[in-house]
């Protein structure tokens, strides 16, 4: 794509003029990699990137930062104020602070992810109110360009292969230990043309499963399993989400077969109630229904989806209750699931994209969770 | 080891008693798995640990992570809350905060990698002012018992012979890209027992050497580059974290010689320093002025080293004007570096573990650039 940057800037500042904001302080991280193309990482030292609403970004960047900083397309050479470790942060910040955070009035909306040890010294070296940088970005980011969605489907189409791969591979998983085929995984989507896991793969065998966010351990695949395969990669810094519920070596049994069912179902029903206009809350409530039908309700312990795009996890939060309205351009999970602890767990999960009518689903694999021949 | 949570929490609980401070409150993270064994990991969904003054631990937990917190040593089952996506965590947050934070007097100590989205939300919802966790964590933290020490011997061991398997690679590796080394580095990693990466490893050949924390491209790496190798992997939780700098296929240049020459004797030197009640700033001294004296001293822009423990840098910081003084048990890196723009860097970097009369090397491959036969 072109430097999407300055148009993306020229908005956030209209954003902070609009509502009488003075600036952004952000951290590193995806407001400031959306906004000025910086792909550094928040760490311990201390690196601040502003956005007045009167003027060019500017920021405050460790010295061994510089060359990233530098390297960023929003962020001119001569706005960007670097410090030593032996002179330490705290001078630096108050000179930095002094000259594009202290004049104005309204509130300093600060990075979400901003970590405290920041914060707390920003708010010793600025006398401002405080409010977060969400209320502006957040609405830029979440509706994604054409340059977002086109990265956002390669990614999506990378993860769907190496699903593809494993079900492929059918029995011959069972004996393997989730850490195992964690690594397959990441082996897998590296070899397809991935860019990095933007989130450490989940591989959740037989009761396993009941944890949605387990960590992969030593326990070994047994053939008749559910495996909960959820993972994803990235794809010019956007990332892949995607679930599958896979069963290898054997049929899956009756009981599995049945939570599978309506889990399916109700990622259909959620999809499908996927449309401009339509509330997040209705998305959520069209999958729970389907499963507290099914007399799952209780084992579907979190949210129906989330926003994707720099972050995993952002807006739009498919949560009940939810009364944020669906734009063309959001991305976002339909991810139901039922956890029954002791036993096993089952979520389906795909990534879809608002259109101007509908939606569009960016994964494509079969959902079923039979593998092999 | 024998579950140390009690013994830690009780050292906290002291520490916050001694200085007056109301409650430690902790992000999922390495604070929270020191005191109470939590693994989980921050998210934008709301999850509090709170170490009260005169009271045990209890959470606030999204209820897909209830297993997590429920699973923690140091977390009673029945000092658990949790909340749910359809409900939100607004009203079960100002539940927990009326029954565990309100009461009494002094500050609340957050994470200091707690969210700015969950700082302000917790500011809102208890009148109290606000310090850093570090304050009482970081003296417990910073002194490694014996099985801390154990890991981190471990971890380093592991990382140890990773070095030794690409200096055998020899001349094989010329033509391999910054990236598929770095995929290798992993799985060789992996496959010598690591389980996982404490940080993305740094594979930077040529000039890309320049940037200190570089991240990986698809650059070849051609026969006489230095090529900084910086990575580590974890054993128990705790990292490893070590860096050579390799040349491939060819002799090192005389003016490369020179550099890694200086920077190693500034290692050398820098370690020398290290002993009980020596200044943390006299190590950096020892390791700077090496390379001062060999004309690099602009060019080494960072801190000659971290702590290292559950977190990849922690304190101690061994860093210029450093009064603090070194103790028993603290485990940090010497890694100075030059860093020569558009030509190369050299960097290398061991463990020290401080001793009662001196330190011990946690890392013991050899410091040279050769490589192959």
């Amino acid at each position: 794509m072109s430097d999407p940057h300055a148009s993306r800037l020229d908005r956030a500042r209209a954003a902070l003029r609009d509502r009488g904001d003075r600036a952004l302080v952000l951290a590193p991280g995806p407001n400031a990699r959306y906004l000025t193309g910086l792909t550094a990482e928040q760490s311990e030292r201390r690196f601040l990137v502003v956005v007045p609403r009167d003027d060019d970004p500017a920021a405050l960047a460790p010295a061994l930062a510089a060359p990233d900083a530098r390297d960023a397309p929003g962020l001119a050479d001569d706005r960007v104020r670097t410090w030593r470790d032996d002179d330490g942060p705290h001078p630096a910040l108050a000179a930095f602070a002094a000259a594009h955070l202290a004049d104005g009035p309204g509130r300093l909306l600060v990075d979400d992810r901003l970590w405290a040890s920041h914060l707390l010294a920003l708010r010793d070296a600025v006398d401002a109110p405080l409010g977060l940088a969400s209320e502006v970005c957040g609405p830029l980011r979440v509706r994604k360009d054409e340059a977002e969605r086109d990265a956002l489907r390669r990614a999506a189409s990378v993860a769907d292969g190496v699903v593809g791969q494993l079900r492929d591979r059918g029995a011959d998983v069972v004996g393997t230990t989730e850490r195992d085929l964690a690594r397959t995984v990441e082996r897998l989507l590296d070899g397809a043309g991935g860019e990095g896991l933007p989130f450490d793969p989940v591989v959740a065998a037989g009761p396993n499963g009941a944890r949605p966010h387990h960590t992969p351990t030593d326990r070994r695949i047994e053939a008749g399993d559910p495996v909960v395969l959820d993972f994803g990669t990235r794809v010019d810094g956007y990332p892949s989400d995607q679930t599958r519920t896979l069963v290898f070596g054997d049929e899956p049994s009756d009981r599995v077969r049945a939570v599978h069912d309506a889990v399916w179902e109700a990622q259909r029903a959620g999809v499908a109630a996927v449309e401009p206009g339509a509330r997040a809350g209705d998305v959520d409530a069209a999958a729970r229904t389907v499963i507290e039908d099914a007399g799952y309700g209780d084992a579907f312990v979190h949210r129906t989806g989330h926003g994707v795009g720099l972050e995993v996890h952002e807006e739009p939060y498919v949560a009940s209750g939810s009364g944020r309205r669906l734009e063309p351009g959001m991305v976002f999970s339909v991810e139901p699931g039922v956890y029954l602890d002791g036993a096993f767990g089952v979520r389906i999960e795909d990534l879809v994209l608002v259109t101007d009518d509908g939606c569009e689903r960016l994964n494509r694999t079969p959902r079923g969770p039979e593998t092999g021949d």
